[in-house]
């Protein structure tokens, strides 16, 4: 674990600012600690004194406790504060309350904020590393980042691999994301889903867009379906999510129909029978659980790398 | 603490699963951390490098500080998780809840959940040792373990010795939980409170039943006095709390008419004044604090029993 | 740190019960786990098989962050509880939660409750060391301990030093606290705000009232600005917020018409443009984040010296 190698960067806010040989660093950093945490002794010392703040203005239970495993199998200190028992109610402003952690000697931030540039104000206020673990509708790198990994250790390298993205592309950070990070290791691109979820802009962006499931999915090495997010309910999903199902949810019947393999992924939550149906979920083809898996040993790399370049 | 015993299960679902040997082993073993956690230093190495999940899809503050304790006092790493922040609020499965959090390397569950067969339902499809903290009306092994342990520490072995159970059998998991376990290690049991409060199959697990607190007291060498559960406003208590505590709660005038000594446990918390009356709670009777304390070695000796044969 | 001095007690209830003997102890301790906490490596072993409960009754982010990571960086073993999850809402009494805490073998306990006298009343009845955390509107000693030690560290001994207390003196436990302490080192203290957020008795604790503020800027040498409780929804303030802001609120012009220096202090969270304007929260007068790094100091200054003396 001994590399010379450092990030570009001191912050990792989105996919955006990091580079091609940031992403290779960090898949390659991220192989490493996958090793170590599939030995019975799953901790190193590496982040030893050093200590890191998870601040979740936003639930997630699933992205605060990969977080928090990772930090604790870097021997990091960890304090956890969530908004719902916060300051942040009595009114205060982000900044001072990021400053008051910090000035208690804090060294890095992970941050999950609803606000889109929340994470940038912060890195031009204050001196320590910050990581986005999710920002509105806009980025969440450490999830685009155990995507591709995960894509890359199934299928290798992702240049002019297929990439196919299902669902509610309008509002997911994991879309743009991905998309981001796709891009830069040489990857094709397409989203798929109604109209209605796909923004205009997006072939911007450099990826194709289709409404025709089966067509993508025939084009296709590997299938991203995320999640309809049932719980934002500022969201009137068109076509309703039973429509949404059965246009566009993703089954067993649809997958042998294609006569080749693609490998299936979805970072969770799983609505079971809306965007994919439980014979996919559980199949072979799915590797949803080994991106949970990864997701422990990236966010260990992109926490150990910030923490070696300070 | 080198042993070579082992428990016959790698799960703790239930006391009814547990054989006489292997409660007899985690008693043992209990004995030895109980020794441990009174020792100026309190830890000991055995779980370094296991994580343990403290899940609880119901609040029980007492119940997860005392694992949470044990965990730590036994070197494990920790991660805890609540429903209320949890994604099962986003409509996911409890099986693809735990998946996930198994995939991020967890080695053993220790969870509390409102319907009875959830544990069982995990042990069947996850690879890691789940720790029932107690599941609705059904079982709540590691507090049946406890009441037993402090029972004999008191009382010594308790074959042939007479345990009543009094309060809210109908809806108590504890009440059943010690019933099993007391049956296993040879103790007569009577159950002891209103009929509305005493399911009628009862008598078929082996105890006796009756409405009679003062022959019951007499009968008995310990009462261990459940909780009426005011909390719970889907019961309808019949009598009401008032008569409750008229006609079933325990007072020192009671325990003094007896003309014999016994012992009284509760499982806490207390209605002072509802069940039991604080003359009764804070007297020299009561073992409900030594209740508490060895409720930390005896979850200490179940997660390490159970990380032994792992 | 091989200190042979002693508190004088065995509880930090509140500033009211320490010798000024006890408070240069406990800055002489803060001064040196100071240099500690700016060290790379910040952790030291002193708390090593000392367990300590937080238990917040009430909300409080900073405060409970603070304490968390002094006790951490004492490498202590941590236990949280939060009054919203807990049995307390079960209708347990504090004793038996308390009691049933300590139980489970916990040497130290922080509180933070909102009845006055709470902390007292465990004192009595339980054998641990006991820090207010802050008890409803009457002491909050770590954080006058905190602010005295920030102010003795920008302007030298306190001794015959003016310090003026500017806001709700009705409500603030903050205020109380820092006069028995300023009091104790020998500072002279003024209080100033509108008459309604004065209590009538104040002036027999030994302290100047003014509802002058250019005045007591003018005369003081630190000005210690309390924050306006805008979440109290139970406080009906006379004059509004905005009446407040614009005849109580320090700003930069005030400060730059006074023709001397003075320290502002804050023991936040801020609220901007009401009791302080952003130009001073941020100016190079504030020492308000200072304050938050000295809190962690302070506090394990506190831990450390109670610890040494069990």
């Amino acid at each position: 674990m001994a590399t010379v190698q450092q990030l570009s960067t001191k912050h990792v806010l989105g996919i955006k600012y990091l580079t091609e040989a940031d992403i290779r660093l960090i898949f390659e950093t991220a192989q490493s600690f996958k090793e170590v945490i599939n030995r019975p002794i799953k901790k190193v010392p590496s982040l030893r004194d050093v200590t890191v703040a998870n601040l979740f203005f936003e639930n997630s239970t699933r992205t605060r406790i990969s977080f928090e495993l990772a930090e604790k199998r870097l021997s990091a200190d960890v304090v956890n504060f969530s908004a719902s028992s916060s300051s942040v109610k009595k009114g205060e402003t982000l900044l001072d309350t990021v400053n008051n952690i910090l000035a208690m000697k804090v060294d890095m931030v992970v941050m999950r904020h609803p606000a889109p540039g929340a994470h940038h104000f912060l890195a031009k206020h204050i001196d320590a590393n910050i990581i986005n673990a999710g920002d509105g509708t806009h980025e969440h790198p450490t999830q685009a980042l155990l995507d591709a990994f995960s894509m890359q250790e199934k299928v290798g390298d992702l240049a002019g691999k297929h990439i196919a993205i299902f669902g509610d592309i309008l509002h997911s950070r994991v879309a743009l994301s991905n998309i981001f990070c796709l891009n830069k290791l040489g990857a094709k691109v397409r989203v798929c889903g109604p109209p209605t979820l796909i923004p205009k802009h997006i072939r911007s962006l450099g990826v194709d867009v289709s409404h025709d499931v089966w067509d993508t999915l025939q084009w296709c090495d590997v299938a991203n379906i995320l999640r309809i997010q049932l719980e934002r309910q500022d969201i009137k999903y068109f076509p309703s999510l039973r429509e949404y199902g059965q246009y566009f949810g993703i089954n067993r019947a649809l997958l042998d129909s294609l006569g080749k393999p693609i490998v299936v992924m979805h970072p969770g939550p799983i609505n079971r029978g809306v965007e994919i149906a439980s014979d996919v979920a559980d199949s072979g083809h799915s590797i949803i659980l080994q991106q949970v898996e990864n997701g422990v040993a990236v966010r260990m790399a992109v926490l150990y790398l910030l923490a070696a370049a300070r």
